[in-house]
């Protein structure tokens, strides 16, 4: 059987039941929406992830990106590939009709973009990328610069990349050393180097638009000096396309996503290199950082991409494939299924209950995303507080859980796993990256715990309580078990009380104090958040007239949640109050 | 700075103050030996894995196997290397004399060999798989058979295999179909196919000598029809060595471990396949566990060598990478190193604690394993029950536990630690093979439930235990504080309660509620036994007459492994003890 990439059950219940997409046409920014234009575009989406991206998978991890005479050389399925996600619309997919966009609410265009991730994460990933960065020329660009970049961005003509990274500075962007130096022309001139700027040479489009953070000359130092260029590969003059000095210096060998190059980039070795700023001088981070939320959510859906395709090879392969007697019959009989044997019914629930989990969390966030943007006046606060609250937790849960669920998967096929002969290890490389591009787990966390949940006095983690005891009422009325129930009420409480506590340390000036075990608090909140999910979805699952298989498997997805994962919450609270003090206290000579 | 791959401090903690080795040397088994003969050992093993080893582990990666005309050519560096290992008498280390080896204790032999498999697992694989193979023959093989083959292999001239799985049985061995039909010279006529072997073709030896397991014609059918076989690649006639209709019928390609090629078998495709009987007929499965065991510690024991070497490279380049601000100084002041920051702190401390856990485990098995074989008569049943416990912890607690430790050697790196530039991401690979070879984590969780924790009423549990309560005491008389104590003796009456209570429902007849959650069962048991291991490092550190760098690294140790990790044996007992059904009530059509 074929692999799904995803559950069209589960993303229609998603859809349907519990975030009533539909229910967005109402506002005037989707009004001229309806469920069956969403339908068309899941379905365009479903067919193009299945049937043209995922057939290219196998063959461009097996035949990367090839660098010679200063230019870079896709894999030669890449540029058709590439033209039918453009064809789709896909990169201005959320964008409005003015720009050229489909105007088509996150919600939807998360869960439909998920079928193109699970197909193939490095085709997709470069029209991502330009769609950060068109976004960027759109939200803070002057008209000439939108004239000269935009419209070829979202129409996949030109491609875009977010040129951050420094090789001395890593995350830490204050230290970035890249110059601007204004040209009489208003253009700045750029001199710098920046690594892991994925998609920044290719041969599928015309020409790349590097969005580039630089300090124009004189500029403070640190993160409030940094502004934000527009540096294209290749800038026009009289009409023509000639080279900006951008050079490709080198070619990083990553150990997933390997459609995608991932490069090293100079500017300006000859001087010559245009770049044209972006919004107002010094105030690039802000800028950059209003659009990394987006791209954040977008690594959570990747992850929860790559961890449901990984999911469902294991399920076919463990349906399929007999081996070994089962448990009770001690050795008698025949074969049975590998599903027939609890351990990989374990193994396979985890993957199941992570999966759903991280997809319910996506379309969540890309929910109050929506909600946030173009919801009533009125309510557009509260989702506002939800979406930053979330946004970290989107980024982190299905990258982290999502590379446990890929481990698994290779496990499930065994010997048969450790071989690339078969996909799941494909997965598990491609995963790895996503707990690290667009800030590490740790940034996230710091994120999570130094800004969202502490914002205006904790009220995100109150919009969060709020939102958790609807659901537990709502899970109640549809008569849903208390074991259902109450373990989540009791985790949140948990969860207030802690947060308040650190808190406190904070407010009492104790930084490290309160953010030694940031990624315990991250871990605990992602629990909560997830088994929240898994209430939701128990809860469409038990009022639908009728239970099939999909409603059975969701209704244990949530118990193991409950009775499996959640339980952590305690221990890991306990973690974060007490600033538990092993590895404060390590000194770095005695590791 | 280079990577020492282990740190010798522990190598030397473990076997002068934790195991007290030189004590071996009063046994009349090892009486030639000393605390100089083996300090030689290890360090010839040392500088063998650090200077010659190493160097060749990402060439190798990077540059696997050739599978040409029917024969399989390894990396141009592998025959010298394995040439070195040869001179080292490594493969017969630990075999005794009067075969050709060394005797040497298999507690300094697990520590000195951990240098080999951290500095190239591929190289030296093929050394334990010829042992392993050897000490089948040794142990059953006529005196025919032993002269034909004993001697060639413990050199080295001949290397050896494993052939058990079968393409349609995987990790069953009862439904194995190869055949043996009985030849009027004694040999037998061997057909059928065999996956996954290791080694089982190259161009570093002249010969490769396969212990297969195969039916005899006749034979009841299921695991008791079982027996083994001597099949050489090439078989001696008139003094030459002619073909014995052994084929590569293709070559597996595995993510990791690519310097030693896994294959693909074919038996007597022309009908001339000769196989010698090694020991009776139909007992071959039993012989082939005995054996198992062995290759399960070594298992264990490259697990952990895989976990340090990671560990180090992420150590090394957390010190020397500078990169952002302490979290204190809220951006100000200069960059300082990756170390300086408590996420990378709790990385790094956790790959530690798993990786001194692992080799204190390994260690600690080998050490009832040679008291068990060559301890005082009356001791030995005591050490067997400790080994037979303790070896599906040992193969498994490493192999799991490593795995996580070195996805975050890979974090710690961030962007370069995703990139084949850098070698996290190679250990990573490699590690993950050891949950899935030599017995899945699943079957090692049904040996350890199922078989050893039950064996003889528990008295495994019993002698596990006495250890810890001596460790206990110990630690009480070294001044450690309860802290470090107290978790341990909980969770072990913990254990023993969990155990009591799954026996009785396997008593009872209740397979599947003893069972079903064999793999929390062995989680749960790792935990305890490696906090046993931490007491016994922090207690020995404590006892030294002043404490360094090293000694304060174990004592924080063993504080995180107590308050961090130790804590998950109650919610796992619960899952044991109530078999919590989620998974187990999942429908295959649920998933």
């Amino acid at each position: 059987m074929a692999n799904p990439l995803l559950d069209d059950r589960l993303v229609q219940l998603l859809l349907e039941d519990v975030l009533d997409a539909e229910a967005l046409t109402a506002l005037p920014h989707f009004e001229d929406h309806g469920k069956e234009t969403f339908g068309l575009y899941l379905d365009a989406c479903r067919r193009l992830g299945r049937e043209v991206l995922f057939p290219t998978l196998r063959p461009m991890d097996l035949e990367p990106p090839v660098f010679e005479k200063g230019r870079v050389r896709l894999h030669p399925s890449f540029r058709e590939a590439f033209g039918h996600v453009r064809e789709l619309g896909a990169i201005s997919a959320t964008r409005p009709a003015e720009v050229g966009g489909q105007q088509l609410p996150l919600t939807v265009a998360t869960l439909a973009h998920a079928y193109l991730m699970a197909g193939n994460l490095g085709v997709v990933g470069l029209a991502w990328l330009t769609t950060g960065a068109a976004h960027l020329v759109e939200a803070f660009g002057s008209d000439d610069v939108k004239a000269r970049f935009l419209g070829k961005m979202y129409e996949g003509q030109w491609t875009g990349t977010m040129a951050l990274t420094e090789p001395q500075a890593g995350s830490s962007l204050a230290d970035i050393t890249s110059s601007a130096t204004p040209r009489e022309d208003g253009t700045y001139r750029i001199r710098g180097a920046k690594i892991f700027i994925s998609g920044a040479d290719h041969d599928v489009a015309e020409n790349v638009v590097n969005l580039v953070l630089a300090r124009i000359d004189g500029a403070p130092a640190g993160t409030k000096g940094i502004s934000l260029f527009a540096v294209p590969r290749l800038r026009e003059e009289d009409g023509a396309l000639v080279s900006n000095d951008v050079q490709v210096t080198g070619v990083i060998h990553k150990i997933g996503w390997k459609a995608l190059p991932s490069l090293a980039l100079g500017f300006g070795d000859r001087n010559d290199c245009h770049g044209w700023l972006v919004g107002a001088p010094h105030q690039g981070l802000r800028m950059m950082f209003q659009m990394m939320n987006e791209a954040r959510i977008g690594v959570g859906v990747n992850a929860a991409a790559t961890a449901s395709a990984g999911y469902h090879e294991a399920r076919l392969y463990a349906l399929e494939r007999t081996q070994g007697r089962a448990l009770e019959a001690r050795g008698a009989g025949e074969p049975v299924p590998l599903v027939a044997h609890p351990d990989v019914r374990r193994m396979l629930l985890r993957q199941k209950a992570i999966v759903d989990g991280s997809l319910a969390l996506a379309a969540t966030t890309a929910h109050h995303a929506d909600l946030a943007e173009h919801g009533p006046e009125d309510a557009r606060a509260h989702h506002q507080l939800l979406l930053d609250l979330l946004t970290p937790v989107t980024k982190t849960f299905p990258a982290e859980f999502g590379f446990e669920a890929n481990a698994l998967a290779v496990q499930v096929l065994g010997g048969y796993g450790y071989t690339s002969e078969y996909l799941p290890e494909l997965f598990l490389r491609d995963q790895k990256l996503n707990t690290i591009h667009e800030g590490t787990t740790g940034i996230q966390s710091l994120d999570l715990l130094g800004r969202k949940a502490m914002a205006r006095g904790g009220a995100a983690l109150q919009a969060l309580g709020a939102e958790i005891q609807q659901a537990i009422a709502a899970a109640d009325a549809a008569g849903l078990d208390d074991a259902l129930r109450a373990p989540l009420s009791k985790a949140m409480v948990r969860l207030g009380k802690t947060s308040m506590a650190l808190g406190q340390k904070g407010l009492a000036g104790d930084t490290l104090g309160m953010l030694g075990h940031s990624v315990d608090y991250l871990t605990m909140t992602s629990l909560v958040v997830v088994a929240w999910q898994h209430l939701r979805l128990a809860t469409a699952a038990a009022m639908r007239p009728s239970r099939g298989d999909f409603e059975e498997g969701l209704l244990r997805s949530a118990r193991y949640w409950m009775a499996t994962e959640l339980p952590r919450v305690e221990h890991l609270a306990q973690l974060c109050e007490t600033n538990e003090p092993s590895y404060l206290e390590m000194e770095p000579d005695w590791f």
